[in-house]
């Protein structure tokens, strides 16, 4: 018989979830469907539910109920429902607790103000024109540092987005990833001839487009009662419910592979939203564990699918005779090589699979010396420059192309960058289990099922929402810790291979 | 200077109208975008939405601030921005004070399991299914009306969607209309062989309806950055600030006139949201005064306008060109005759413009009787049966094209219904008033010009929002009270002319 108090918790917890879940439909709306006139409200609606949740998360109600139900959340099975969702909201009642709810809404404002003056930065390659809102986000996020007793001043911002993970931890998880890659894509870079996507190289009508993408996400496992996808200008994912998931996608007509690459990766963000379990809807258990783990889907979908052999020897058919001029006999091998050229560049979100975690390493590295002190903001475009040679050999000569490409920053988001890079690591891991699992993994993805993989993933990762945390499901799917020897491993195979470089 | 108490109600206020909106954004999101998965999660976020901001209605604290600051508002002119938020707000928080949340709820269940029960009910054809929760819908709504100290059962319930209106006046109006068009459409069909609307039978390809509607739009006086427009099987408005305006249509490829009639219907009701003063926002004023005004809105543009002679002799070419197989020739006047055929029919959403106010008396009477005790709802086909034989002369042979074509009833949405002739009685009014200021409009509506229309709605009526009641509106624009005459008129005119009835 659970305790009566257990059922006080879920109803303000259900009330705390659906103002969650509406707020998210706002911002969906906002990115994808609202006309421009509607800005202006919107923040203000936006700002309104966050405030009521925040403050209801916060509230002693919450505090002393999270608190008598600890023991009994102690006393039955860990990764019972019941249990997290006492566990869950006990960890998220006291981290809100430390926060004042007047500066939650400084930050909100202020990221507002952050994302408007970055948009017309960016516009007109005018870094000075965001650093006042640079230096207001960091501020704000140094009053948010102090409201927790932290070794790392950047442990608080991490645990935003990878709960329970030490900045210590991540440095040398990111650290191993550079000293490994920058030799790997050193390698590569001198075989740079032994890979051609010359054949990727064109322009290809959006209408086009749309019908491969659709094609496409037809064969996936994707249940179209419970998903839709639009079009936004930086794709995203959200979901209102495990049965409500909103999938979008971008089309370029010079970047084909942009398109197909980027709805797979959604795809994978959208199966996991998916596969939570119903019966943990309306508690904050009811949602993805962590940022990192939510990518290691996404580029698990992306680059162990999307990027691999077995994918380009089912999909390279529909390729070809959706644009016949351009591909007709282009075949599997050469489009499976053309996926994969790594080719150090600017932007880090047209990066290849091998140069993406060097983008991470430059902005983890930058970020912490801001949030520490070390790095006034004013120095930034100078230093952003100097990695980006060091780690990349590329010369920026242009902010909007340099520091000013990505809008995490422009939002207060410090702590987010490196669970894109965690998630490569994580995908590595989980992608040796699916594999060792599910011997004919690579014969269903040729012959265009998907849905082992999915169910695997399912099973294993997804419906647990956040009963555990990303290191739980490594530690129970791999049987380790979380670790980045299977993703190097992954890739200095796939690019030895591709590249025909000499065996290390 | 005002009382310092007004910034703490306009803070209050504000939270208020943010979660009444994000309510809003979740109801459309619902009814033209949401995959049917995440139905069950949208009610439940909603309820929440809806049980947050009625507590906040009725909170002592509103009430205390709206009594303190009642007399500031009296010696201020009556409709500036802050009379009109006190006075607003003082009536809003007395309604709410006087119904339990518990009681809100229960009647927002009862709608969802209504409104579910009722399309499995029509589908079927099934009133049996139906009637419980018919029965159960009637219970609440007695709760509610025990709340208040009515001297009619009926008018709380009309006061929710005419906000000042009795009963015993709106009987007298609707009355008026009944024994006024009984006679005139019998008179019509007596002469029915007059119009002929031949010319519009066939099947209309939608994506050529969807271009032809675009084309309409393009020419009505929408700001596109502040306007969408999408698809929806039962058309509506809705909007998240005046400045962020959601229309929808829909299409049927035998019902080419439905599109067309239905988008300027819905345009009309775009127009009143859209021309709100932007002073108002985040407060209740910012909203339409009345369900009946806004309907006046969208009937003036339905049939003033689009069922006009002046209309057709611009449009016709426009359809002519679209559908040229059809319309080849067919001319402005023919068009427009067959845009106005007189034709007894059983279902509301189809009547004609001079039927329609046959059916909503029906309707008023029926719920009126169930709402007082007089008409056990077991008994409601067969009244039902009756009287669509008595008013309109045709015969029901199926319940699905009976009682159980409206959603209405099903949502507990008893007074609703006498709103919609209402409407067509104060469009009268204002098309009078309209066209004695702008003597020109007729040609300027030949010429496709709708803009000093537009202009003299929003001046006379839209920007008040709800600073002005319906009367007060009508009194203001007309100089008088709301009455039939205008309206009786312009029918008697009209079709006397279209059917060659001897004068009367």
């Amino acid at each position: 018989m659970p305790p009566p108090e257990l059922v006080d918790l879920r109803r303000l917890l259900a009330e705390i979830s659906d103002l969650d879940r509406a707020r998210a439909v706002l911002e969906w709306d906002e990115r994808t469907m609202m006309p421009p006139g509607g800005t202006a409200a919107r923040a203000q609606q936006i700002g309104t539910l966050e405030r009521l949740k925040h403050d209801r998360l916060r509230s002693p109600e919450i505090g002393r109920l999270v608190d008598v139900l600890a023991s009994y959340g102690e006393d039955i099975p860990f990764d019972s429902d019941e249990a997290s969702v006492i566990r869950v909201a006990r960890r998220d009642h006291q981290k809100a607790a430390r926060i004042p709810t007047k500066l939650k809404e400084e930050m909100a404002l202020a990221a507002v103000a952050g994302e408007h003056a970055w948009r017309e930065a960016r516009e007109r390659s005018d870094f000075a024109h965001f650093l006042p809102h640079l230096e207001r986000n960091l501020e704000l996020k140094r009053y948010y540092v102090e409201c927790f007793d932290a070794a790392d001043p950047y442990d608080p911002l991490l645990d935003d987005f990878e709960p329970g993970m030490h900045t210590a931890d991540m440095a040398i998880l990111l650290n191993e990833l550079k000293e490994a890659l920058l030799p790997l894509v050193a390698a590569v870079r001198e075989h740079a001839e032994a890979v051609d996507d010359s054949v990727l190289i064109g322009v290809f009508p959006i209408e086009r487009q749309r019908r491969v993408v659709a094609d496409l996400l037809r064969s996936l496992p994707i249940p179209p009662d419970e998903c839709r996808i639009d079009e936004a200008a930086h794709p995203f994912v959200t979901s209102f419910s495990p049965h409500d998931v909103r999938l979008t996608t971008r089309y370029d007509e010079r970047d084909l592979a942009g398109s197909i690459l980027s709805t797979l990766h959604e795809c994978g963000h959208g199966f996991y939203e998916n596969g939570i379990d119903s019966t943990l809807e309306q508690t904050p258990v009811c949602r993805a564990t962590s940022y990192g783990m939510h990518e290691s889907q996404s580029r698990m979908w992306e680059n162990q699918v999307g990027r691999s052999v077995p994918f380009w020897r089912n999909f390279h058919k529909r390729l070809e005779a959706a644009f016949p001029a351009q591909f007709k006999g282009a075949g599997a091998e050469r489009l499976h090589r053309a996926f994969n050229v790594v080719r150090p560049s600017l932007i880090r979100v047209d990066a290849d699979e091998l140069t993406y975690d060097l983008h991470i390493y430059l902005r983890f590295e930058l970020e912490r010396e801001m949030v520490g002190g070390r790095l006034p903001a004013s120095e930034l475009p100078e230093a952003w420059n100097t990695r980006m040679h060091e780690y990349l050999g590329v010369e920026v000569t242009d902010d909007a192309e340099g520091v000013l490409q990505d809008v995490h920053w422009s939002e207060g988001a410090f702590g987010y960058f490196p669970t894109y890079s965690l998630g490569n690591v994580i995908a590595g891991q989980l992608w040796d289990a699916v594999n060792a699992a599910l011997p004919d993994l690579s014969e269903e993805i040729e012959r265009g099922n998907y849905l082992p993989l999915r169910e695997w993933l399912r099973e294993h990762v997804h419906r647990y929402g956040r009963s555990l945390t990303a290191s739980e499901i490594v530690e129970r799917t791999t049987g380790g810790p979380i670790a980045a020897g299977p993703y190097l491993r992954y890739l200095r195979e796939k690019y030895g291979e591709l590249y025909g470089l000499p065996a290390s």
